[in-house]
């Protein structure tokens, strides 16, 4: 199990903690699923290039989804509370990449991210499961 | 083949049937996939503790995709076609769940929901994959 | 690896060429995943029958994510280069559907498209990974 500290709302690369995991496993060919153990925070496959698009792509989800909706009624946690919910359903729970040559099949630009939706940060735990 | 009838828009709780059909396969490690083999409903992992939480996922996603959008040009099966489509795009068509001690590896406060989208209730199925 | 020439913006059919790899893989029950290798496509499961659904799809997604939004700072590839992450982001980069009597344990009404979410047209490459 993986154990990442994220730092508030945003996304955070965890792309070479599931290559360490890749790796130990010693698969040449297979499949690598992350799975995260929270229902307010999610994975995203995102360019791992320029970080204005990851900051662009999390003002924009903010923007859809306002803290403090008072369409909501789930907010014993607080104004981001519900949000966080709901940007974790617009988004991925669990993500599959195949392995080739005993490493992810990522395209060139591409990162795998935690995304974290509360404001503030916390410990979030990932599974990662590797498959022939 | 998992048969679940809905009984109409909302998220119903699978967690259940997913858990029985990962008990009777036998096996201790691995990797459980749910795959719902519709386009007008989909699947959620969400928070199963108080049902609030749900039922402001469906009033904001409703509020997002709104029944009767006169955008949309298809519309044989009434108002609230396009938008279970919409709705199915946005959230997940399958979720890989790892398996931990002969259990899914969810989160304490994570359950899997069948996200009805159509306003009625309609039978659905779904395919549970237990891979090694 | 699968390379798939887009037209530009808007959903095209994969099915067969998914289907094509499991049949070559000899597989009669598994878990077959398609992930694509790019942050600006993406992957949905949707109704293969009437080509509306899925033009009303793509034009109701336009509008929520707007082409030269002022929010984006990222705009180097131009005005619809941070929407095509943006919609890759609420859409799938991998599904994983299971394999049932040696095909895609596909509903009657679903088929496996690629999301082009860039204007202009491109070729995308695909992993397809089929397990046991």
């Amino acid at each position: 199990m993986l154990r990442i500290e994220t730092p508030g709302r945003g996304l955070l690369e965890i792309t070479r903690e599931v290559e360490d995991v890749v790796a130990k496993s010693g698969a040449i060919a297979g499949l690598a699923t992350v799975f995260v153990r929270h229902t307010s925070a999610s994975l995203v496959i995102q360019e791992n290039a320029d970080p204005s698009a990851r900051r662009d792509l999390d003002a924009w989800l903010g923007r859809l989804v306002r803290d403090g909706d008072p369409l909501f009624t789930h907010t014993l946690e607080g104004p981001d509370d519900m949000p966080s919910h709901v940007r974790a359903a617009l988004t991925a729970t669990s993500v599959g990449v195949p392995i080739v040559g005993a490493r992810l099949g990522l395209g060139a630009w591409q990162g795998i991210y935690l995304w974290e939706h509360r404001r503030h940060g916390s410990v979030r735990e990932l599974l990662v499961h590797v498959g022939a």
